[in-house]
């Protein structure tokens, strides 16, 4: 059996991907993000995921606290994402501009509800508020900054 | 054995995780982008990976891509980043923003070398300029777009 965890593994990176790097786990997020499905019935139409792999990540999202169950007598479960859940956007939507880029355009564009503007993502330096360029970044230790 | 694939999906961030998806891709990328790492022993131990699923995980970079195997008489292989593969630096960094917000702040940050500021990731409106907060952001079918 694969291992959710990556033991020894002291990166935000790693630890976040404890949480949605399973198979299909993004996928059901984003379809919660951007479609608001809320149900089982509709996450399993959309993915054609098998039940009990969809059962066992919304498990996981729920006792992580990505999603909340909503349950009301004579209703379908719900799953809604909470704010933790909705903070994973970026995550699909860096994901989206490369598939765009580099693989095939897919069909849908992140959009700016207000303005109807598309939503561009973008990577700027807090200190000079230039845009910083992929090939530019570096990583740093935070044990080694300057006080 | 689990698929690599999403059939049935016409979703550029699907279609991303067909070829970065699976356990240890993210994390054997991000070796390479940010540890400058370039060779198999090296990605082995970093990560603690068994040998086999290491390979196989590179082989794929490699026909997808994503890394090229540079071969010399003597020297052990490397493999490096292709322009495509730093492209998805976008990815582990939305990853790391969240689990440094939302579990437990882990121990680097991104830096722009020139000035030394930290990289910022941020979601920005192409119509108004505005940044976008993440409860913002709609999604709308590219089909649809006006002329």
């Amino acid at each position: 059996m694969l291992g959710r965890y990556y033991r020894g593994q002291d990166c935000a990176a790693a630890r976040a991907l404890e949480l949605v790097g399973e198979r299909w786990s993004l996928l059901i997020l984003r379809d919660a993000m951007f479609r608001q499905y809320r149900r089982f019935s509709d996450f399993e139409k959309s993915l054609g995921i098998a039940p009990n792999v969809l059962a066992k990540r919304l498990e996981s999202f729920v006792a992580d606290g990505l999603m909340e169950l909503h349950v009301s007598a004579g209703e379908p479960r719900e799953y809604l994402l909470t704010a933790k859940g909705r903070a994973l956007k970026p995550v699909i939507i860096a994901l989206t501009v490369w598939g765009d880029s580099w693989l095939e355009p897919g069909p849908i564009d992140y959009v700016h509800p207000g303005c109807d503007g598309i939503v561009e993502q973008s990577l700027r330096c807090g200190g000079c508020g230039d845009e910083v360029a992929v090939d530019e970044i570096g990583v740093r230790l935070r044990s080694t900054l300057p006080d």
